[in-house]
């Protein structure tokens, strides 16, 4: 088949806030092909910037945007997408956007290559059963430790026997407080489930403080501290392993290329790393960080703070990976997570499967996306470089 | 003072190929002052993808935009643009585009408080006399080894000493073709010239045809070997060096990030590593990177493809290093790259010194902006994000 049209699409909640909320709004990539087949994708990333890079402009022969280098291509084989893949990364050498804004675009293609092939994403990218994961509910920390234990036990009420919080309050004040909000989402979840807890980048290029908090929450057994450091602090992450931490230490969510993923695996020593299919250039990349994180031995783990589209083309990625038991379950209260794409759900063990349907096995729900889709008008020179298309 | 305005403008020629020649389109950033002044910066990235990223709207407390950043913040001293720096990316944590975007408006920072506090930048960045450089006449490879041996002796024609040749078809056939290409310039130059060669990321990840052709070269002694491999392919930049090519190796220009250009440095093992102050974050980061250069003992280069306010830019990182010898100087035909900013001229020596007047040295001319300035509207959901300010 042919791709006739690449359209991505800015959707956005009516108030957005400075929490590090990621489902307040998102843009969803549609490719469509000459046979009437459509496939669909997600980035974590600015809406606004990502579009640009679909329809920027050249300026010479290495900031080329994306619709330039996709619409006219074929697409008939595994082969195809890789040679798209890097095709468009070649095109976009100089656009620093390009993995963010590319990974939708790559998630669309294995989508709608699934369909075309009637096969899994899964099934395409390698052999192996499917493996149900044990799904954790990703949430933000709330204000006080108390509201935190609510949460907490809201979510085991909610049957979940995994759960990571993150950003909020963490590391705003002293190790007292810091403390208080781990050993109070303890005391909600209960002594067995897992407990993660995501530093959203506290501490930035400090070790020793990163070390300390390790120390501190120990006693609440976390499965992982992620991200204590700034994604590009390789150097501190390198010496807080030195330290010996007694917690496993988790990160690589902001990794946005392949290398930056192999960087902070091998010079900064990570127990677990954290892949988000929408930023680091589609299911391509991060299938090939899941095979390198194989061969290192450690733990691979999608990042997920999206809808449910998201939560499947990162699923697809590792389900195959028997041995990596985790998945980031987006857990905050949002229609952009909860409506904008059929949900995985749970199983009667609490599990996540995927739905071994063609492609990515689930569909956009055109209502929800047509209700927060935000029209846009980029035009240079009297010329329209963009339109929201017709969704 | 107190920053009021932080307006990108995007500037174009009529025609733009695809010709990797960075001097066909630009984004300008203006930053002004409440006490009347204003600095300027040039940024090395897709204008549409940058302009984005100073007027997005905000996803999360992770992706803000530049304007955000910085409209109402104190501008008095160094430290302030180092945390307004740090304030900047932190704030655009999720977007990959912000060091790029960052660029321009770090580097208008620094004009701006130079010319606030009557110093030239690179007596506010550090210690030290100015030295002059070594200018090379940076152009790319024509379509004929003929035709690079004649633009090769045009350029000895007007004086310089210095020139490296990149791009085209280089890499494109054979390795005799190469060979060709890099013997022409070498006999269009003369043998007492020094001779650059920029491969363009011509061989990706592949280290042994770049081991190759630095042995192939070799007879023709370039002072380095640019780029022979793509900008992330790190791995195989240290196996390129194990084998201990007879050529030194350059590379480095398409660093994004400080971490990426540590990288590229500890793990790549470049010989020279090449900075664009436009790409990486500005002047502050661009420093920062000739300090390491300095502790790790290998030569930093600046990469410049623009105007000569990025070449003025470029030029105060570095020009209190003596032992950092040569400059990149853009010489193609250009009115983007020869007309917007006040040049710097060649002396009789054929070096190129500072103006060490305040700021960058440098005044913007207006007259060629205007000429070029492309106007851009962007609108979502009826509300204007950007307009093109008046110039």
């Amino acid at each position: 088949m042919i791709i006739t049209a690449v359209d991505p699409f800015y959707l956005k909640l009516p108030v957005v806030t400075d929490a590090a909320d990621g489902t307040q709004d998102t843009v969803l990539i549609r490719i469509r092909a000459d046979n009437g087949m459509e496939g669909w994708g997600e980035c974590d990333a600015s809406p606004l910037v990502t579009i640009a890079t679909y329809c920027c402009p050249m300026s010479h022969g290495n900031i080329i945007n994306l619709r330039e280098s996709l619409v006219g291509e074929t697409l008939e084989t595994v082969e195809d997408i890789e040679r798209l893949h890097k095709k468009a990364l070649r095109n976009g050498l100089d656009i620093q956007q390009i993995h963010h804004a590319y990974s939708g675009a790559d998630i669309a293609l294995w989508d709608l290559l699934g369909k075309h092939l009637g096969q899994p994403v899964c099934r395409l990218l390698g052999e192996g059963e499917a493996h149900p994961k044990i799904p954790y509910a990703s949430v933000l920390f709330e204000e006080t430790p108390e509201a935190t234990r609510e949460r907490a036990e809201f979510l085991k009420s909610q049957g979940y026997r995994a759960a990571k919080f993150g950003w909020g309050p963490m590391g705003r004040y002293d190790e007292a407080c810091d403390v208080a909000l781990v050993r109070e989402v303890r005391r909600g979840l209960g002594e067995d489930a897992h407990l993660m807890v995501d530093a959203g980048v506290a501490w930035g290029h400090d070790a020793e403080t990163a070390y300390a908090r390790a120390v501190a929450f120990a006693p609440y057994h976390p499965t992982w501290l992620e991200e204590p450091l700034l994604p590009d602090a390789v150097e501190a992450y390198a010496a807080l392993q030195r330290m010996k931490p007694p917690v496993p230490i988790a990160g690589g969510e902001g990794s946005g290329r392949l290398r930056d993923a192999a960087d902070v695996i091998q010079n900064g020593g990570l127990d677990f790393v954290q892949i988000d299919v929408g930023r680091i250039g589609g299911i391509t990349t991060a299938y090939a960080v899941r095979q390198m994180a194989e061969r290192q031995g450690i733990q691979y783990v999608n990042h997920t703070f999206k809808s449910h589209l998201s939560v499947a083309a990162s699923l697809h990625v590792f389900a195959t990976a028997e041995a990596f038991r985790f998945l980031e379950y987006p857990a905050e209260d949002s229609p952009l997570a909860h409506d904008l794409a059929t949900r995985l759900e749970r199983d009667a063990d609490g599990l996540v499967r995927l739905n071994e349907a063609p492609g990515l096995g689930v569909d956009v729900n055109l209502d929800c996306a047509r209700e927060y889709l935000q029209p846009l008008h980029i035009e240079m020179a009297g010329e329209t470089l963009y339109e929201t298309p017709e969704l």
